[in-house]
């Protein structure tokens, strides 16, 4: 069964991060949200608009091993956050090197800062002069350059879960969540 | 400022609920998530695909005059949850009355069983043989009818909150909502 890590921390975007789990267990992915060590509220993580969602477990004893993939949900706080985590930044390379990495809306700011963002990526159209990294493209909901794949925002994110569905399990998977959910638009 | 109530029970749509609350806030509606007096966990309301949601309160001391609208997220084991509680249906039922009463993909369902669901509307396309009435409508994400308003799935949840606001608040509101989450689909 393929294995997804999603960490969330305080003001995530949470139709960013409920999105993406939601397609990808809808499709056979085993996700596991796990929250930083350094929260206030443990396990429990209050995104950009005042949703609080649970997380599975702390990212303390994560390792990179047992997953296949990594991916961030945006959110500028949340984000801020991901990128001063320095178990984050590592996991980031590890995964960049050995697994896949994903990352949306302000997220590919961390892939940034962890100096694995690639030649073709996508963000926010807002957060890329902050990001400030060359290979932009305005033109795709979803941008997979090799083993890292970024999408651009909340209304984005079913698609972004859907490819990595196709990825990690397979086009028939894909299409049946993405027919169930009624997401023709992606 | 607009206010809407969201009651979620076990099992509900993640993606749905989080959808129409992440939408509702940004369109600047004050939305308060309730969950039931019998469940398990409290205000921890675990969803269909295992991701667990705090609401803001009980349902318990919630009166409809304090609202302008009530909307019931899907997920059929939250739509069996909220059409047999009798304080949900009172509810529905003083909402179509004299507020707004939205519900989508199974939780027409709730609409139904409240007896209030008009000769126009919208569902889950799965849940139509279930909600069983006359007047289901294939063609749109979202149909209004009158103070009954209806979307049909995780994939139109974002469209369903954009008419929402644009109802509850404005047309301007709604477009800076569309524009910043990236919703050119809706």
């Amino acid at each position: 069964m393929a294995s997804v890590l999603l960490p969330i921390a305080e003001g995530f975007e949470e139709l960013e991060a409920v999105a993406l789990i939601d397609v990808m267990r809808r499709g056979g992915i085993e996700v596991r949200v796990v929250y930083l060590e350094d929260e206030t509220h443990g396990a429990l993580v209050t995104g950009a608009n005042g949703i609080t969602v649970q997380a599975d477990m702390s990212i303390k004893n994560i390792i990179s091993e047992d997953f296949d993939m990594m991916v961030l949900p945006g959110g500028w706080d949340g984000t801020y956050a991901l990128a001063e985590n320095e178990r984050v930044i590592e996991l980031v390379q590890e995964f960049k090197e050995k697994k896949i990495i994903g990352a949306m809306c302000a997220a590919p700011f961390v892939l940034k800062k962890a100096g694995v963002l690639g030649n073709d990526y996508t963000c926010y159209p807002g957060a890329k002069e902050e990001i400030d990294h060359p290979g932009y493209r305005a033109d795709a909901k979803v941008v997979t350059d090799g083993n890292v794949i970024t999408s651009q925002g909340p209304g984005t994110a079913v698609c972004f879960g859907l490819v990595i569905v196709e990825r990690l399990v397979g086009v028939e998977s894909m299409q049946a969540v993405k027919d169930g959910m009624l997401l023709d638009y992606c």
